[in-house]
């Protein structure tokens, strides 16, 4: 956390993360929401987004394609973010590191992304949407912190159809969520064109339920589904195993 | 193998394997198809049979609800078998174990099973169906091994379709396949009414890909899915894991 040097870049509220790659850091408000492992095993299972045109939907504070930008070689990465506070932070982040080339988040609505990216024009899609259903009891609906965990603004329906919209014939989409709602995740996929062709669970340890789910969807992709070896993320209690440690940067 | 005393039962090319479960002893024949982990696995992985009427779809030499006499307390199980010659050996296992007061196996095809048992009837459903798509080449379609291993004679839409139909309200429906056919199995039971509500995969071993997938799907059942804790078979080559020798009984 070297706030020093880069403190003309924050607000009230705000610290920088140093995210222990390629020098990157980020500005994150723990009032409103800090990224966690979900969004970081994200970007280490996506795969082929070399030279590729790259949307992060739901992209908060623009974790996700400011880690791709190291981890890949993607031409573009472009955010989508409704929050105006979390543009301007996610900007600020883009700055800070020097990436504009690549890298940015703009504001828009993911209900109506494919009107703002085009149909049929984007090779890759990844995105870390609020798990939680609708319609479960929101006492503030408001808060960042909300917007981000519930489908308040935009549901698992929304992810999908936009995705499938604005992907190109073998456009891939990259989505981490709850293994609780797989089965919605994978009819929903079905009905929009995407098939499923990669699955990837996350245990907290060996022995225990997994508690995420990261999937990779093929526009128009053919019927074969690789379910993967799994993620666990402890060997015991506040000790990470070497998968986490080495291949996913922990 | 205590085949001695049970001779009388046996035809041709037959052996007797003993269950070690309640004394259970299986007629098997090695040319026409020998049961494996993935049939006890799945009588592992059901619940809530007890007092219940249960029907076994490809019930092959009937190991599915022969198993399940000893390890519930189902009302009735009785198994549908296409082969004549599996449906004759069967009957002989069930016979010779003197539990054929509560099972029976009986011949018929899965594509009309609904005919058979009748509509929203049946409490449960089990099933280890072949597990090669319909339509990859087959040399010898007539082969009892070739009809277990590949959809010749009944299809994954078929098996559910027929499930779906036979169910009751609520009924369950609990199936061993392949992980490379999950996406079509949830979109599949999604378009029949039967909800994905317990996932549980199976490792050869923990840093592995699964080759197994168990799940239980409930007919209008609501929308929560449970992944559960994986199955590990081996701690090493040729030792099981404790989950397999005390849990599922090898």
């Amino acid at each position: 956390m070297a706030t020093g040097e880069f403190s003309r870049y924050l607000k009230e509220g705000e610290r920088i993360d140093d995210l222990e790659r390629n020098n990157l850091r980020i500005i994150q408000n723990p009032d409103r929401f800090c990224f966690g492992m979900d969004a970081v095993l994200l970007t280490g299972f996506v795969r082929g987004l070399d030279g590729r045109t790259v949307v992060d939907l739901c992209s908060g504070n623009g974790i996700i394609p400011i880690l791709l930008s190291a981890k890949t070689k993607a031409k573009s990465l472009t955010g989508l973010e409704i929050l105006e506070e979390n543009v301007d932070m996610a900007m600020r982040s883009i700055s800070l590191n020097g990436i504009g080339d690549r890298v940015s988040v703009i504001r828009g609505d993911v209900v109506k992304a494919s009107e703002t990216f085009g149909r049929s024009c984007i090779d890759a899609i990844t995105c870390n949407p609020p798990y939680m259903a609708a319609g479960r009891g929101i006492t503030c609906p408001t808060d960042a912190r909300n917007i981000a965990r519930h489908e308040i603004l935009c549901t698992l329906d929304d992810v999908i159809r936009e995705s499938s919209l604005m992907l190109k014939h073998d456009g891939r989409l990259f989505m981490v969520h709850r293994p609780s709602r797989l089965a919605e995740i994978i009819v929903t996929m079905n009905q929009y064109d995407i098939e499923p062709k990669r699955i990837k669970f996350v245990h907290p340890y060996v022995d225990k339920k997994p508690n995420m789910v990261l999937i990779e969807g093929v526009k128009y992709g053919g019927r074969e589904l690789v379910v993967e070896e799994p993620v666990i993320v402890f060997e015991k209690e506040g000790v990470y195993t070497r998968m986490i440690t080495e291949v996913y940067g922990y």
